[in-house]
């Protein structure tokens, strides 16, 4: 009985064909399996490649430098020059960055008690508070008029004007020059966004223009809203934000010099500015003094403008090099058949039990012919 | 020979079948099928999506704006109005903002002399000097206690004190106004957290709520922690850091009006804080004065507070519009069996040969019977 | 016809197989068989863990700590000690931190007219104002000499040094304290990479050491551009950003405490430093002064430092714990051949119908053989 199961172990059982040797369905069977193969090769192969591997782990580091000045003359702050070290907030060349494109200063603040401007209190009646703290006093210019609410806080309280234009009217020729440095630590791979060049002014003179200059990691200001498809002066007034994504998809295959970023440019408030309420951008930040004697002013900014978010977005492919994992027909039928068929003595039987012959033209006698 | 290999090479290779008639075999067999049918139409097509190609490579730009003001009344700093300008640090509205719920001031600090607080000293033995500079001498209040080192720094040094109370007891109603833009290149889709709605005053009103208001982006600072489940006045006396989570999980085929973001809230800290050296959060910052004398003073600042970080998550998809990659049999054989078994002139007996039938009812006579 | 349709329906088609009983051809196929299934046990399963499921969708939370103090005594600033709250931009101790280790001052800046250092002016002849406003007049020494255009902004202007060292020479004993949280919401883990440990001075003592005590969250700087391939003093001078990467792999089958971070460090501007316009990392910030008659005057600082960018990566796997979604065989002919091999009253003849034995010893005899 161990010896059957054995013998029975060690048999070798494979399909049972039919061979017909109809011209017709032949031509027929072979240009469909040559559509599949050059589908397979086509498309799989060359157009997805996918024998290799793809990698989008990325690791991406992103530094920022803005130049330009810009003059502004306002019956508050006087004649000022704005430089990087004012408008770009944080100073410190991240990733994320604003530029001030308009500005209200409210110079001089003292704590103390004023008239608030938007809190509106009526006939003697308190209004309740408008989240301000201290508020109990109507201050009112006449009798019958409707009033402020007193509040204590940072005096006078700033106005409530929205601006009509941009202050800093050459914002729009500022610059940003992007320094991004990306790593694929699983091919070993890095590669910054600055061109190998021998030219040492390339760098000085250069703007970003798709066509021209592709490579070029220094982006005009006015270009930037442009391609994101802005107007530049409408979102300097009431402010705004812009994307810059970096887009790194490189064939290591073909070489690291034809790695190469590609920019786009989007808006990331689109949807946001349709609605009144939440249209522009903008931010407060004070200045804090003392006097001689002491006391605490301060300087409130409301600042509006564009805020730019650098986002880096890659991936990576190279050929496979580990051994091709797809084992071709996982129990071994095609091999073994192919043992069978050409390297046995008893390969002329076998050929006639695995293949039955179906010939058309005598298609009612014996089928059993040996196809060799 | 020539002739004889374009032959072979057309002739149609098909698998030998054998053909049942038994009626309870068939009948397991056809129910085995309905069943991987039923598992594969439900599950794959219907529960788990799988005919929809899915994307997760999610552009989000945040946007961050804090309301709210608070009084706090300390010995060091006098009577204060807190508003968001000096409260939410870094003030530009970015997608990591820390809200000040506690401080210590230390006001009028000049470059000098004067005695360490922390780093003690013994009996005319100088200390190794705790990581401070030029500390040579020790400094006694009498002969035989331990002083602390003398230093060269910002005089008079900060107090060693721990806040049992957060000092802005209004935070907790501080609201945070979140506007974040999502963006799926690969499917032209983009979105903003803020509803299309045509009541101007939802966005002044609303507050977030799980229930009432899923999709209003406004939320109170208690809130949040409460959600988290953390209790803000603990949080706010020492500090820590509270992650809220926008996740976007979209099927784009059921409209994008069903496409909208579903809120977590999530302690950041929470491991680091069961240990004492770690817990809380707080960190220095400082405001430098000149005087008239053009001398440098500076107000050092240690704030506690909440650090909140937006964290946005998201996968969108969308059904394949692509053709079906998937070739049914990728050799032709169903295409090729139809054409031999219906169209051709000699399909009865391709049938017989292709499927023998066995008949259990006799089974012991000729089974090369026809199907048809 | 219906009763034809529905008997033909039930009937069961399965494919017909070969047998033959030659041992050396069985062997080779079992052989085979095996390799492939070792294959498939030894790679997939126990290399690859194709078993588990993989969670690569990290939430991570960066605190950061920066200690230490430094003297510099330059002409223009004086002697100033450096503690955190000053060296450490922003101060908020977040993900990406810029650390000064050398500055520029230039002090009680006005706003006025005078000189610019950069752009020159020949005889006469005014310059194009090199990107600054309001830029007519040429100041020169002497009558000959080329002199430099007079600009109206923040006077004096800044001079025109490059640092040739650090002037915070002790930079490199500053030490970075990283709060690393993680959390993989689908697996609803959660860690951070502070040990638990009953030793409470172990983290106010102990520093990294890949060797010695790879879990100190504690990192001093000289041995993070150390281990990052770079000198501490030539980054120094002129500046460079680094890269912390804490990598989080784990199997959480084998535990959570066996989840540890692993640190790596990485010059994220190596490429970029290579060319002399983009080298180092330097920017300006300003510190804003008013005096006792209300003007305005500033400090300029031009700042050259290191920026530490904390990238968080990580991926976590978990046996799986649904069912098998494989159902072997999708048409269940395995299962159905059981039943009628071994189970159906005529399962002789259905094993004689569906396999052919072919014997090598009598091969031009009867081949239709039981082979039970």
């Amino acid at each position: 009985m161990a010896t059957f199961a054995i013998n029975s172990l060690l048999n070798y059982k494979t399909e049972k064909y039919i061979v017909t040797e109809n011209k017709a369905v032949g031509v027929l069977h072979r240009l469909f399996q040559l559509s599949v193969i050059g589908y397979i090769i086509g498309w799989v192969f060359i157009v997805k490649q996918g024998y290799q591997e793809i990698e989008d782990a990325i690791q991406s580091s992103v530094i920022t430098k803005v130049k330009g000045t810009a003059v502004t003359n306002t019956s508050e702050s006087g004649l000022l020059v704005w430089g990087p070290e004012e408008y770009v907030i944080p100073p410190q060349g991240e990733d994320v960055l604003f530029v001030v494109t308009s500005f209200l200063e409210t110079p001089n603040q003292k704590m103390g008690y004023c008239a608030e401007v938007r809190t509106f209190c009526f006939h003697f009646k308190s209004p309740t508070g408008h989240n301000r703290p201290q508020c109990g006093k109507c201050i009112r210019n006449n009798e019958n008029s409707n009033g402020t609410c007193e509040i204590f806080g940072w005096c006078p309280t700033e106005k409530d004007i929205k601006p009509q234009k941009p202050l800093l009217k050459n914002a729009e020729n500022f610059t940003i020059y992007v320094k991004n440095f990306i790593q694929f630590p699983k091919f070993s791979f890095s590669k910054s966004n600055i061109l190998k060049t021998t030219d040492q002014s390339y760098l000085k003179k250069c703007r970003y223009d798709k066509k021209q200059y592709p490579y070029c990691p220094i982006f005009r200001l006015g270009d930037i809203t442009r391609r994101a498809g802005c107007n530049f002066q409408d979102m300097a007034t009431l402010g705004g934000a812009i994307g810059i994504v970096i887009q790194w998809d490189c064939d290591l295959d073909k070489g690291t010099s034809h790695c190469n970023p590609e920019y786009q440019f989007t808006r990331l408030d689109a949807t946001v500015s349709n609605k009144s309420i939440a249209a522009g951008f903008n931010f407060r930040h004070a200045r804090y003094f003392k006097n001689a004697a002491g006391e605490s002013s301060r300087s409130l900014y409301k600042v509006y403008g564009i805020r730019f978010h650098i986002l880096v977005h890659g991936k990576v492919c190279k050929r496979h090099q580990r051994q091709n994992e797809c084992i071709n027909g996982a129990n071994g039928t095609f091999f073994c058949d192919i043992v069978l068929l050409y390297l046995t003595t008893g390969r002329k039987s076998y050929k006639d039990k695995k293949f039955e012959v179906l010939k058309y033209e005598k298609q009612h006698t014996s089928t059993d012919v040996d196809i060799s």
